[in-house]
């Protein structure tokens, strides 16, 4: 697993291990490249190619082993170990990904919760709540693998540069604005412009 | 504007319209496409080659018309006309997206909200609230751009069907499962792929 993986594939490989992840769930035991191929709007060939780089090699006649390319899937992604997050941003947009217990599933675990104002996050269970300006002695104390960004655009790269510079080294941003940083890795979710691509491809 | 736009340009249209709006709030008539391309990081001769794609010819020294190109791009993109929404899953991630005002920058608006469960979103203000049971009765009587899909997994295919069946044409799709249809267009909102993507990559 040395070689360099492309950033396309990188986009496909999530795709490949929820699949898997929801044929064993069905008990599921064999796929072939054809019905992941249909399942995932991916061509077979792709599909066969993509998943060789991976040590998946598929039998004619006979398909993948579902667990063991889900189980190696999981190990690529780095979803078999534990990793923290917080929030900072205790919004509408940060309270619904806190509330949300979706994340447990890869293995993510929201710890604590930053605003300028944490009156109105009082009540959030399981995740601590801290003024902003705690945030420095937060992360000193409670190595943290994940910032999630959601504040205003406005302070969205200030904020990101903070945690960044503290040392956490993932950034989930979903502030509508794209953040790069060098020695941290981001994923933008941007709802804006994905709504733009859906209102351009309707009309096309 | 009649020749093809390829899927790789759509994906960068909407950053550039966002850009370019941003310049213009603040009062920046003209850009260079070596700004726009750190700032988006893009390359500066893929920026060229884009924006000569819709019209936006910038001049040596001078750069392009910024406004000139913004309204170019709000018309490619469709998001000068008004359109309707309905949320479909009233839970944590459609009430966020209810709550949220920020599609009225794209000129979406959300007229109504439909659950099996509708007593927890008597509250939500300037939309209406409808059993789903009153889905094909609403739509038959007001006409639909967007169903925005919150529902569980399980059920996102089946209720997507039922409005794309009832002719809505565009789905934004919040639930954990890629949707494909014939007949519309979806934009599939995957944040737990996006985590894995995050994690895959900040540990790379």
């Amino acid at each position: 697993m040395d070689k360099q993986i492309s950033d396309r594939v990188v986009e496909r490989l999530p795709k490949y291990y929820r699949y898997l992840q929801e044929l064993s769930k069905n008990q599921i035991q064999r796929v072939s490249s054809k019905t992941i191929s249909k399942a995932l709007n991916i061509t077979a060939s792709q599909v066969r190619q993509d998943l060789s780089q991976f040590g998946g090699f598929g039998q004619t006649g006979v398909g993948y082993n579902v667990e063991y390319l889900r189980d190696i899937m999981k190990e690529i992604l780095g979803i078999n170990n534990v990793h923290t997050a917080i929030v900072i941003g205790g919004g509408r947009i940060g309270q619904a990904l806190i509330s949300y217990q979706g994340f447990r599933g890869e293995n993510v675990y929201i710890k604590a919760v930053f605003d300028v104002y944490t009156e109105h996050l009082k009540s959030v269970k399981g995740v601590e709540v801290y003024n902003v300006s705690e945030l420095e002695n937060y992360l000193k104390n409670n190595p943290t693998d994940i910032a999630i960004i959601s504040v205003q655009k406005e302070n969205a790269e200030k904020m990101a540069k903070r945690v960044v510079d503290l040392g956490v080294k993932a950034i989930w941003n979903f502030a509508p604005i794209d953040l790069y940083f060098d020695g941290a890795v981001c994923e933008n979710i941007n709802m804006s412009e994905s709504l733009m691509r859906l209102i351009y491809k309707s009309k096309v």
